[in-house]
């Protein structure tokens, strides 16, 4: 499907803008001995085709006090009521991820909450969604690992090979 | 937890930096009617309370050729194989995210991959890790959600009322 | 209660069309040493018998974008509705096999499509069938086996021992 | 994927074939007010991109003692066996279907055979493989659809208009 | 609670009419050297204790083509109705067996049918009982254990000692 | 199967030793003006046609301090093991069934023991035979039918008709 | 959270206390070589805390014909309905404890009863509940552990330290 | 099973100590116009008959920093490694209750714990003693009710009617 080729110099910057989309370009085009316009060039010419669509911060969930997280499986009443479910879903800033899944759930979602007690609150607002079945909730206990840097790596190296 | 409090001024950065992270501080000044001095000094605050710990691409994964999205849960033979099972996956860099979770499962992965075959691949390299007991897969049938600006903005929010 | 009985040169003729239902008969005869008549009355004897029913083609759906296949569960909301709801089910293309069955499931069906996306779709179908409770889905990585020759085989070398 | 077109002659062609593979090519062309030649061209050229690739008997599995249908899901110990089992599967002329799937199974089989007691005998037989931990049966009370036809029909319309 | 004791004698008669309920009293009375009328009296005795409680013919059921075997979990509505359910069921002569039980369902059942088609029937017919909300299936493969007797003598040796 | 006839007077005396094993054949004979001879034929028959296979004793359990049913399905490490373990469940005489099963089961056994502390003892004897994997139990709290009787008639109207 | 200091001489009093809450003062001054004033002091500190919230009896449930135990988990029709359930719970007295619990169920019980009939009636009477849409029961064959004293202890332990 | 039978005045005692084990005998007699020493000879009576076994405190386990209340299903390699477990188990203070139960789990504890973190140490104890085979977890969002006084109040109202 993945038809844009990347060459070398794509490559270089996106390394460095994966792991700080803050890097200024002419720190960018120092390093790579090309000029700050080429770096341009070609970040905007990767935006263009849809690689790169933006860049979001990266926040201490923890320290911002909201170190709970749960994912919650949701079974509907009738699947035409997904979408209108969703955008209920939309509307708790507390649902960070859904997915229309395969399996026993209708619908599954991560939510991010400050403790046991916000959890429940986020998982009732759920449960009280019209069209809502039921619910089933699984806690982390522990987020081992959140890192999307490795495979966009891996998939930068097979575009440029 | 979070005692750290955020004036009005801290608000309207984050909620910039929050739609494009690479907005320069010069822009964000002018909005703000601050010096660009004083915007620099603003996110160094906060980056050093380790709010901010950094910022990441986004990708459009479709046109990219990794559309197919599964989340697995991964049995232990023994949850002392814990850290060393993780550690296996974090070598795999289809796995983005991984929890150790309550319920059925000791570990919850999320996967992405290029399609149905790759996908098998990567959950073999999965059953394959010593300790690895079983795994189950759930796939997703459609991204509707993944947004974490609504949570950061509810955040600051409530961090600077 | 099979209680029909084939000699050899049956059985010989049976092997010839499974392996190519297109065989001519005149062909048959050649290889058997026997005349075309005997080979069309012998098939005519076994097709009456009804051993017999019909022939079917032989698709490389992977080649016409037909990859996809996925198992789907459906629990009905009355077992009376389960004739009603075949009806329906019988009407998506998609959908090339079902069952009644026993245990957690009332209806068990195997669906082909070209995609995630498609896929998500047919099981929308099924979900929105009046009378269809829920589904559940199950997803093939991979189609390893698919083939009633070995059977057919088996069930000939019974009849003529 | 299918970039394969095919034109009204071929379509007609083929719905001919579906119905009954074993229609002479000389009754097609008088149906269809062309030469023999030209059905035979087409064919071959439908053969040799690949869309078909053979054709199989039809059989009343019922009238032939066959009525007992089954599905066995089963866990392996380790998804390394996976060719192995399957290999071993391949032996056992009972089993028309099998596939790797994602959810609680490591493979999926659909058996045929007499009746209770020889259903137990396949699924044993299953149960000894090396490498095989576990099986779960769930029994068809009724096939109510087995009907590939409906599924070819969509898909050469499809590739028409 | 059974605080009622046997003697030797009972202890004895009773074995003999464990294996076969129609022996004489007078054959028991002489292989036990006593008189039939003493027989007579502990029978009697032990049915006024309500210890037997009546006594039922053995029949071969695979001979009588009910080979069948199947146990049904049944789900109500509501246990509100479990009387009137066990009412309908009791209307069933194919339900030998039904039970309140714990875990999952509300009741369970046992069916003895012909075949494969005859237990579709009744699982429906259980099916459509006001007040059953759904049915799950398991079918025997063999009934390998089907004996009281030695629970009866355990408990005579029991209440002898 | 059952090819068996039974005539009117075969049907009669049948339901007569149904309702109770124990009626004398002069009774039988009287009631339904007939030779007692005739019945005893007609007994003798029915026996070595192997329709009655015997006669047994129907206890009062609860009387007897035995009311704690429960139903245990068992898990068998490899199902080549099934013929030994059932040969240890034998020996327990608390098991009064055992079925080879379809589902997630090897086994499924029916248990009658004293109380929750005797059927524990039961359950762990159950669970120390080697070659058995896990046990799961489910309770009874109450046997709201145990009778054959309904099924033998209906049986035995059937063959009649 | 807890930021309450224990002093050696509140640990001992605490020993003391959870050995045998009605331990006459005096008999801790006694033994601790401190006045019963200084006693009462320390108590009424650490009551007014929150620490200590009131004392109850134990008493011997099996001797009392209570031996039976069960956890009930509730499927509730809507969360909405929660507090509303809960209230009627209250009203049953043999439920000892309830959570609102993650996972499969919405609440989740603790019940003590006579016996499997009395048991089988709280049930029912859960099931009553209006808003309980199903219950799920798992019985205890033994309460091998029930004890907060080695709890207290290890808090206690730790606040001092 | 109970045969002991309480007075009006045991169980007016009985009420006032449900309420506070603490309250002085003198209170008692007070408030009941008894004197101090029936008081003393009734409770030691209920004592030397086991009815009372002693009394706890009841402490505020929120307050004292362990809110986090943890379900944990165990699952044995064997059941006869029981006691074995249990004796382990017994060495965790953080584990309050444990039972042997029938359905899926051999063994069902509750777990109390500082917050998520420790949960997960507390779990990772529980997995590692040796027999353990897995182990599930439902988390408590909220502790609902946790009271026995009701159903002691409805125990001792039955032994005095």
């Amino acid at each position: 499907m993945a038809k844009f080729k990347l060459d070398d110099t794509d490559h270089k910057i996106l390394d460095m803008l994966i792991d700080n989309t803050r890097t200024p370009f002419t720190d960018i085009a120092k390093k790579l001995l090309i000029s700050a316009g080429t770096v341009h060039v070609r970040v905007k010419k990767m935006e263009e085709a849809g690689i790169i669509t933006g860049s979001s911060l990266s926040l201490d969930y923890k320290k911002l006090g909201y170190a709970f997280i749960a994912y919650v499986g949701i079974y509907l009443e009738k699947t035409s009521q997904t979408q209108f479910v969703l955008n209920r879903i939309n509307e708790i800033p507390y649902v960070t991820v859904a997915h229309v899944t395969t399996g026993k759930f209708n619908l599954f979602c991560k939510i991010r909450a400050k403790d046991t007690d916000h959890a429940k609150n986020v998982i009732f607002q759920l449960d009280d969604i019209d069209g809502v079945y039921r619910t089933e909730t699984m806690i982390s206990l522990e987020e081992s690992l959140n890192d999307k840097k490795r495979l966009m790596k891996s998939i930068f190296d097979e575009m440029t090979s």
